[in-house]
């Protein structure tokens, strides 16, 4: 470890001592056992034991290794197995099924850890000079198999962790524009930002584990981009190392110079370089936030509702709405309220519902936020009452939203508890035209439902809109696959492989905001065709003719559906 | 001419018959005089005849034009002079001073027009086999040299002209979607969409002479794009022949399959492929539509407005400042009101000025657009005029908007009626940060003021703020030069390298929304870095590698500043 450089625990998400917890929420055992078959509270298998890795030695050589020591100074340049370990996989459920069993393909040779572009500008020309391999790395929380060195890769592999680049360097009060180095976790960026009156808004799920610098290279998006934008659209000035020269791009608020070489940087996950720092948008910290909960007599009312604030033009800070399932086990992983006034609060919703002959078994439960002057949110909170109660819903009031807010970065430990107790959950989204949203959502779940029955697996699938544009919408689908025996792996395979196919079967996209890494790659010909797919591999190939920049990722050369980390590959 | 295609006439904009007229404006006259000192009375030249141009003849072969007649039929297939003529050089003002005096550079040796996507492939494959160059064509209005062959060109070009695909095919009405071919011409299109109750609302200057493959080629934006986006944000799918293949995207709201197919697409100018069509996002006609007249202080203090109308979030559909000049052109070049309610609102209005004690040689007008429901336009004025009053300026009411939006298009045509008259006016255009913004527009002012002086010519130039960002704005600059000796295209010269070196110098991109083409492609490395243009001419190489889609532009071996179209190269 190194001072000042967060790293997470090498079996699961976050530093060891964070866990999920089911304490206070008397309905998430029976909920999860109906759903699953699963009883949380059996006896779990221990944490593993680090000592029972067989860690493959690194092949890093002592010319290189001499090098990189020159450049970064001894301490700077970690060989020691855990280090090595933590630095192999990123945190996607695949990723701790392999890591728990030991499972651990090619482990980097070094891990590196620069100090300044400078220092980065060093490692990346001496590692290209030796014909080594460069897997840039922030968090680690990448789900998408995008950190992880090919199987049988021959050469010396060098992950470059960005984490001392930790600064925000500078606000441009007057533009609205920050320069932030590209390895600060969301947390300590937003607190240098806030710190000054500022916010990014960007907010995606692995906020407390990821940089800024990952957000870029994956086209990373956020629970607030309704508002703030995706990360390609936050992102306006970049600086990115390459072999033998460093690429800069001012900030600009839009450009016509051509294909637009921000956008090619934009989701490259390290196939073309490393990104150093960004210029990015950032807002004065705004007067009011609400998020304000509403439910709907079914997740389609729902969708509806999203496809009319957009067309309206209202301007929302998010608007998410759960389907049946994601609402239910929403509910079912609240803590149980002791006072009487939240009680009879709830009792009344329920008798509400009942007047209004709904069936308690499709309600969806949705969080729309607002932000802006006090005026501006009363204002939009005005349009929204309305577009709800045409589509049927009604309010509840900004309680429960407080509650979401609190617990929106608390996922990943829920997938790692139940991972602990024989439960393979995990993510696939996407994004598809409205007209095409509520059909994906059925056959996607259907595929799913399928998948399970044919490999006689117990299984569920949720989903909620995570975000919404003028022609569509991104759906998140959230899986888990009740299978602890050894052919887990293949069990999850299957999901994810029925999930991701019923997308690209469906007018919609490979993925929405997690990349695309080895995992998704399988997939894209059919994502963006193959032209789509050539264009990209001849940048990539031009750019990078010895194939020594996170060689590997995006594009594919197998069948479609059949990641080379697949067990079935 | 082939039916149904429209043809500007080969030496100026638009069609025959159709021109500036300064009737009825007795300001402009005294007001061209006084600044540049051009008589506009004065007899002027005539019009030149075609048959005094000397076309070099065709060097098609005949193998080719025999597999081109019988891919497309032999009416389809035009070697004729002015056909090819028309197809040799955009509308830029340097095109037309070269046009004009006979000196065509490489004229195409074959224009043809295809039907359909799969003609278009069919030509493509007959070209890059024959080892010719193929150069897409829409509306012709270019105005940075992005549609000339390279001088000297050895191999025969091949213009496709789109205009034969220009058909709205399929609206998806419940995600604000529409397919629709790249050759049509903005009216057409939206003649089409508007008949269904649809608007794409993207109005570029060129709007009637520019066609949808054009503003993506270019990444072209509009006077509306405030509210509707650039053609980046607007276009979400498309299709483009390749050689031996076709790139095909479905329409997605956003993804994060890799580096951005999409993007590298738009703003391509022909070097990757022909665009044949586009899903794009169209927009229910809006339920009211108001453009409002304010006048402020000076420029920067209308700058400052629009800076605080995007970071409040108002979401206007358009902002528009212009400089004093700008100001005191606008004012010269309006009709005269006859009625006597008008004269009594202009009396009204400059006694005001008098009152705040305003410069009058200072004052600014600005155009800001709403639209929406009746109650959203209503509460977005509402907040427009807070802003404007709290930058000194205020309101006039929608007379001069609804003036300004009869008007939009005819800009152009001034341009040609200035040209026959001696006076030689461009247009440069660029985006910065905020921060930059005033002194952006007071040091190309200058830089453009001290270029005249050293050369001795009267020159002036203007210049308003045509779009708003979070992070900065769109300046678009005017300029004009007295010069109608044989030099004049020198001077033009020194004018625009002036203005382009001020940009790339002071944070500024080298186009917001003309693209680069031939004429931007030598401040390229200054404006997205060396590293920058190397990924460019990587991507075109590996995609192209014979060099034969539109070769020689964007990118640019030669000296910054130096176009190789430029007399002075």
């Amino acid at each position: 470890m190194i001072e000042g450089v967060k790293q997470q625990k090498w079996w699961g998400w976050g530093e060891e001592g964070q866990a999920y917890s089911a304490e206070g929420k008397p309905k998430f055992a029976p909920f999860v056992k109906k759903m699953t078959g699963i009883d949380i509270h059996a006896p779990v298998k221990p944490v593993p034991n680090f000592e029972d890795l067989d860690v493959p030695v690194s092949i890093l050589g002592d010319d290189l290794r001499g090098t990189l020591v020159g450049i970064l100074g001894e301490q700077y340049v970690q060989t020691d197995d855990e280090t090595r370990v933590v630095h192999t996989f990123g945190k996607g459920v695949r990723d701790l099924m392999r890591v728990r069993r030991g499972d651990l393909g090619r482990v980097p040779d070094v891990v590196v850890y620069p100090a300044d572009e400078a220092q980065v500008a060093g490692v990346m020309d001496a590692v290209v000079e030796a014909d080594g391999v460069v897997i840039p790395f922030g968090g680690g929380s990448n789900i998408v198999a995008a950190l992880e060195a090919v199987p049988g890769e021959s050469r010396a592999i060098v992950s470059v962790n960005l984490g001392r680049l930790n600064k925000v360097l500078e606000i441009d009060e007057q533009s609205g524009l920050a320069r932030i180095q590209a390895g600060v976790f969301g947390p300590d960026m937003e607190e240098q930002l806030q710190a000054r009156g500022w916010t990014m808004g960007h907010h995606p799920d692995s906020f407390v584990w990821s940089t800024l610098g990952g957000w870029i290279a994956t086209r990373s998006s956020g629970m607030q981009s309704d508002k703030y934008g995706d990360i390609a659209d936050i992102t306006r000035g970049l600086r990115m190392v390459m072999p033998g020269q460093i690429l800069e791009l001012r900030p600009l608020p839009s450009t016509s110079s051509g294909p637009s070489v921000r956008e090619m940087v934009l989701g490259s996950e390290g196939r073309l370089g490393i990104i150093t720092e960004a210029w990015v948008n950032v807002h004065r910290i705004p007067e009011v936030r609400e998020i304000q909960a509403y439910f709907f007599p079914d997740y389609y009312a729902g969708l509806r509702a999203c496809e009319q604030v957009v067309h309206d033009g209202v301007g929302v800070m998010m608007a998410r709405v759960s389907d049946a399932i994601e609402t239910q086990y929403i509910m079912a992983n609240g803590k149980e309220s002791k006072s009487k006034v939240s009680k009879l609060a709830n009792a009344g919703v329920k008798k509400l519902m009942e007047a209004k002959k709904w069936d308690l078994g499709q309600i969806a439960m949705s969080f729309i936020g607002f932000e802006g002057t006090a005026n501006d949110v009363r204002y939009k909170k005005g349009l929204v009452a309305k577009i709800v109660k045409q589509h049927g819903g009604f309010g509840v009031g900004s309680g429960p939203g407080a509650l979401y807010d609190q617990k929106k970065y608390d996922t990943p430990y829920l997938r790692d508890f139940m991972l602990d107790r024989g439960l393979v959950c995990d993510v696939s989204e996407t994004t598809a035209p409205w007209k095409y949203a509520e059909a994906l959502h059925r056959k996607t779940t259907k595929a799913f439902n399928d998948a399970m029955e044919e490999i006689g697996k117990i299984g569920v699938v949720f989903c909620h809109i995570s975000h919404s544009y003028h022609s569509g919408a991104c759906q998140y689908f959230t899986f888990v696959v009740n299978d602890d025996s050894e052919t887990a792996e293949h069990s999850y395979d299957v999901a994810k492989r029925a999930i991701q196919q019923s997308f690209v079967d469906h007018h919609a996209t490979v993925s929405h905001h997690h990349g695309v890494g080895e995992e998704h790659s399988p997939w894209m010909a059919e994502d963006i065709s193959p032209a789509g797919v050539f264009i990209q591999r001849k940048l990539f190939d031009g750019v990078d003719p010895g194939g020594n920049l996170n060689p590997g990722k995006i594009v594919h050369d197998g069948e479609p559906g059949i990641s080379s980390n697949s067990p079935d590959a």
